[in-house]
């Protein structure tokens, strides 16, 4: 579309919505650009759409059907694989302004809108003793639309599962403007396809989520944390394997030495400088099954020959480790830029997946940490590089897309829970095969048949 | 398609594949004419195929779309919506023969083929000291692909989830003989559409499940069992929604007073004839807090106005209520022919749901008896008539639509965890609208162009 035709279409949603609600400003439109994967090919969408209701949105994606524009759906733009990535020529729908929840205890769920926080979500239930678990490390900026759009992950996952998990309703607006309910507050409806499972974790690609019905459990017992330090990661990732086949702890991290040191640097608590991993484990099994569960841990840990293994029932302590894991990111982040990585594999390939990652930093020259969610095998490789350098870059981008290729090789997938994105299409083909990316495609052609949702994002 | 064309495109799958595979011997084709929902306008097929691999499956579905021949996907034949009725001119492809299984402890993962009995998969698991927990009541007679298809749910629901919780990959077999892996033995996977959800409650209308992994957990900690009778129905449904508000009990049943004197009629176990409901609930949570538990359920029963409240931890103590309300169905049976409703309703609808099918029992002139898988507002009224009564039988097929539409008004679902198959089919629409029928449609036509999968059935 021209320019001149592409400003008269604009005027036309600019008239359509509430003043206020298309942004042209070109400062503004820069800042939403780019989400966290800081994509330097990201384009300079025509407008930023902020709308406050799915009418709103129904508009926006009417107008842009009618004049064949592209949609770039966004939520609090924290993606970490180029999702939301802006287009030239499109406009990034935001749904920031979209915050409205209702709790209901009676049923244990909650209405929200998508432009809402995880953290907020969370703060919502907790006012009426309620928990929602999907914890995202990113959860205190994170909105719930872009988790649902992603089917985001967390710490937690390994014993609460995954975003799709706690959706019992949706309300999405298709391509065509047209506002669509799937399921709602029933714990159980099996009425026509499953329609609001396959629209969690579509990455914009299918719909605009502006409603989410969500299961919320009762709130979370307070956990027993156990610590343990080892001389080898193999070690570590086959007590993991050993753990998870017998008990379901509520949380299960690995940090490698790379990580525990780059903590250690910022943070100052006395981490083992020398080991080679670090297995972060808790339980919040109610009243002393939480401590059985915890000796029962560091009973495996030690038998897989940890260094030093450390436990605690005091909350305060417990969320120290916390918040050491959940620091390792800005704390490696601290050594140069990151390309950060999310590839999964089944629990036995974990330490050939790790052991591999490092013969890759070794043949590209490059400091790769690794930090995973060991318990339910996805790792975040965190690729450290200087932009400014040239050589180093291609290095990491290359290894970037080595660590996938290994993955998949492992039987994994290339991405656990940030989303396959702009990022990572390249690679999708590789895991997915071509049946199953012929069957995304014909997915996505019946419901945008127009191509103008997130095109170049996921599928 | 006339006779003599249908029997030469016979002859050509006959050929192609094993002997024995493809059975015509019209006492065994009759045999596969209905499910246990037994349609009375069930068809005949042409003959009945029993594939051993996803490899002839895929050969009876290319054969199936060349010569534009339906397909009727079919499990154990346990469904009671009829999604497996039989059509003249189709074949039905039943899975019974496909039964390996494999179990991974160290991923804590079965991988089945569909024709396997949800019992054998639970046993299975239990061999390494694992759970397979979706336990609907027929679980020692229906089939896991058929569970799959259904996304089947049971009394476990309440806080184990449904079918599709447990489900990380599929191997499926398209209209047109294409086989698709989706997911696999990984907890955490986002890469493309959530396919894999998507089949799962597809009721054999986009695909043929030939293999499925599933996700199990350690075994099953022994339960504290309370069971309380009611004079009032409404009592019993507000102490289910004030028990759930608060804690996750794994199981949470009721019955109404013609179930609670069809059980006595038969088991003669002493239970109370004179209630107006009886609800049991149990909780599995590990050592005192089971006990805990049951406790708070104890009080909320009685605060509710219980009239009697029974508490135990013996495991067989136990088994024996919860063998009773497995017994309902046959027990309410013995009275007649049997309608099997299934609707849900969001948990403070319940007791506004049962009393709106009582005034339809009297309305209609019938006895309705209602069991629910209370904790999850999932129902099950059924509807007693003779289907020699011709009169009845009318006034029995009319409750049973006004049953689902009450489902709809209240804000519920015409079917939990059965299917909508055949039977259920004309009030689809009523519950999910235009525009999610609209894209079931779209997703359909995007899958089977053709339409010869499961024709007439759920979409």
């Amino acid at each position: 579309m021209d320019e001149n035709r592409a400003s008269t279409a604009l005027d036309e949603l600019i008239t359509a919505l509430p003043d206020g609600t298309v942004v042209t400003d070109p400062d503004i439109v820069a800042a939403y650009r780019q989400d966290r994967a800081a994509d330097p090919n990201a384009g300079t969408a025509l407008a930023v759409v902020r709308p406050r209701s799915t009418e709103e949105v129904q508009t926006t994606l009417r107008w842009a059907s009618t004049h064949r524009i592209a949609v770039i759906p966004r939520g609090m733009g924290t993606g970490l694989s180029g999702g939301a990535t802006a287009l030239d020529g499109a406009i990034v729908l935001s749904t920031e302004k979209m915050r409205d929840i209702t709790v209901d205890p009676r049923t244990r769920t909650a209405v929200a809108q998508p432009g809402l926080l995880n953290a907020e979500v969370k703060k919502a239930a907790a006012e009426h003793g309620l928990w929602y678990p999907p914890d995202p490390s990113s959860f205190e900026i994170c909105s719930i639309g872009g988790n649902i759009a992603t089917n985001a992950g967390g710490l937690c996952c390994v014993k609460y599962g995954v975003t799709t998990d706690y959706v019992l309703g949706l309300q999405v607006v298709l391509a065509d403007g047209t506002a669509v309910r799937l399921g709602g507050p029933r714990l159980k409806d099996v009425a026509g396809l499953s329609l609001t499972k396959l629209f969690v974790g579509s990455e914009g690609t299918l719909g605009v989520i502006t409603e989410v019905t969500l299961k919320l459990l009762p709130a979370q017992h307070s956990a027993c944390t156990v610590v343990a330090t080892f001389g080898s990661v193999a070690d570590a990732a086959n007590a993991v394997v050993a753990i998870t086949s017998r008990i379901r702890p509520s949380m299960l991290e690995f940090m490698d030495a790379a990580a525990i040191n780059a903590v250690e640097d910022k943070l100052r608590m006395g981490l083992d400088r020398t080991a080679a991993a670090m297995i972060l484990a808790a339980s919040d099994e109610r009243g002393p099954a939480g401590a059985q569960d915890a000796e029962f841990m560091v009973d495996v840990l030690n038998s897989h020959g940890a260094k030093e293994v450390f436990s605690t029932t005091d909350p305060d302590e417990g969320e120290a480790f916390v918040a050491a894991r959940r620091y390792a990111i800005p704390a490696v982040e601290a050594k140069g830029s990151l390309l950060l990585e999310d590839v999964g594999v089944p629990l036995p390939q974990l330490a050939e997946l790790v052991s591999g990652i490092e013969a890759i930093a070794a043949e590209r020259d490059l400091l790769i940490s690794v930090i995973a969610h060991a318990g339910d095998g996805n790792t975040h490789p965190l690729i450290v590089y200087d932009p400014a350098d040239a050589d180093m870059t291609a290095r990491a981008h290359r290894a970037f897309g080595e660590i996938m290729e290994l993955a998949v090789r492992l039987g994994g997938t290339i991405t656990g829970e940030h989303g396959v994105g702009r990022l990572k299409r390249p690679w999708l083909a590789s895991q997915l095969g071509p049946e199953a990316m012929e069957l995304n495609r014909r997915i996505k052609q019946a419901l945008d048949p127009l191509g103008i949702l997130n095109p170049g994002a996921a599928i």
